[in-house]
């Protein structure tokens, strides 16, 4: 843990001037099939289009362009990852011309171990979570080294909040706003912005059941561990833990989803073919939530969902697509 | 076959106008990731993103508006499809509030035909493609009833050609247009509308190996037509023969190329991750004469790829998505 203090909206704002040029100003989707079906109007963030195919690159750039601005970068960068923030790290690096090394597990979707290759870093690959974790921990140590942490960081949490800032500044007044979480890096983002820029809108998150240490930690009043990896086709919420920086702000959510595994493959499905974009079921999750507020809002109301990604490995897909969920209408049920 | 003649620019420049804030502009999207592996810039037309998720909607919409311009709407519209045109059809009938069935196979995609159904059409179907072709001709006989052709009438193919001409203006030039080939509609428009406004780009043609009807048209010099239902994954690319209007223009095609299978799965899966659109593999397809191309053309050579639809069934997701071609960069070389 570093000595700085807990991030706020000032800081999302500057971290949007920071990134201004660096990273894309996604658009906003919706699907009239949706919208009549829930009664509500859906909006989506796609950041799915940001640059690396995920949000992930809004945090690490905003991290690496303020040690820029202090002349602070470093020799060499290291991170550790279970996939998107490994690319946006390998990415940001690649831009300041910094050797990067991303410390990660063997199980790692292969398309993202390919596409942080390709933008230049090397990988090192662990059997577990925990000594991956340990090993960056240690590189960190050397000198002329700086560790970027995937979410537990102020200005990890600022440069992710600049996508729910765009998402607001683009759609208006909303009702209530969907992140997922992992780690909680972009919900946490995601709740400072909203509550500084719409006080009254709801801010609701969604973790994969199979991997729910936040929703047990947000019941027991402390950070849950999960104490194995997790089987979850939300490969980007399979986080063990949240930490000490975004469990204060998760625990000052209006709501929060647990979303068992054929809720994710069936919203995946729905919103590739509805939005008939490639999105991340770590994305799609958030929409279990969405149809269980959708039956409970007052008509015609408005809801945000930050789509965090689209990178999918090949097995992913085969294991969505297993089953025809495309024949039943979206489910307004919370199972 | 009515008494119109053939199709000129001026017919898609007057079905643009006629089409203006009835069917909407798609972006052009572009992969930085591809264009560096293929050396050339490759941009693609995201006619997934268009209403019903594909361009088929441009010409059934020019088709009846110039009907309604006329006074002429009928009492009852019918048309035969293999699925995209059948939901173009539904959802322009719906529209101007006229009652319409669809005559079709019992093969068609299920998500298709939920989608036809979704827009209120009646849906008839028939064991073969010729049962259902001979179904809708009867059908056109009767008192009231118009029938809208899929691909094989000037004003389908002028309004096809309206998102070439978008794409063109957005563009700027180009050296090559690359489009999938169905019955012709859309490769037709495009040939008109970029032999007029960019004549020294070439047109490309591509079709699947496995419905290579038109390919061996154009090396008979007469219309050839599958003698069974062809077994391949673009399925918007299936239909059994082009017609006397699309024929005469593809024989002015600069080059045409059959793809197979695996090429087939192998861009879809690329597209779909590179791109993050959810693109159906028939425009995928064109992608296997793109790679062609790019190895003869001149280093930063730009091509247009006309992406036509996204409306993929869960069969076929299981089926593209069966192999990991992620992992081999693309291959540019043609099969």
């Amino acid at each position: 843990m570093s000595d700085a203090v807990s991030p706020t909206f000032a800081d999302v704002e500057a971290a949007a001037v920071r990134l201004k040029g660096k990273v894309k100003h996604t658009p906003l989707l919706e699907s009239r099939l949706l919208n009549k079906w829930m009664g509500q109007r859906i909006l989506f963030k796609a950041e799915c289009f940001q640059t690396i195919g995920a949000f992930k690159v809004r945090g690490a750039t905003n991290f690496l362009t303020k040690l820029a601005e202090r002349n602070a970068l470093p020799q060499r960068i290291v991170a550790n990852s279970s996939g998107n923030h490994a690319q946006a790290v390998a990415y940001a690096a690649s831009q300041m011309g910094i050797p990067c090394c991303i410390y990660s597990t063997a199980t790692i979707s292969p398309v993202k171990a390919a596409a942080t290759e390709y933008y230049g870093a090397e990988l090192s690959l662990y059997p577990t979570r925990p000594e991956a974790d340990e090993a960056v921990q240690k590189a960190a140590l050397e000198p002329g080294t700086v560790w970027i942490p995937p979410f537990n960081h102020p200005d990890i949490i600022a440069g992710q909040g600049t996508a729910c800032l765009e998402a607001l500044q683009d759609a208006g007044a909303v009702d209530a706003v969907f992140t997922p979480c992992g780690g909680g890096g972009l919900l946490s983002g995601t709740l400072i912005t909203t509550n500084a820029l719409q006080p009254d809108a709801k801010v609701i998150g969604a973790e994969p059941l199979n991997a729910n240490d936040a929703a047990r930690s947000l019941q027991s009043g402390k950070i849950e561990t999960l104490t194995s990896a997790p089987n979850t086709l939300a490969d980007g919420a399979a986080t063990p833990s949240v930490g000490p920086y975004t469990f204060p702000l998760l625990q000052q959510l209006d709501d929060f989803y647990e979303v068992d595994e054929v809720q994710i493959a069936y919203w995946t499905q729905w919103l590739q073919h509805l939005l008939k974009v490639h999105v991340e079921p770590t994305s799609a999750m958030s929409m279990a939530a969405v149809a269980a507020w959708a039956l409970e809002a007052k008509p015609q109301s408005t809801a945000l969902v930050i789509l965090s990604g689209g990178n999918i490995s090949q097995q992913s897909m085969m294991k969505l697509w297993e089953k025809d969920y495309l024949l039943q209408p979206p489910m307004l049920t919370e199972t």
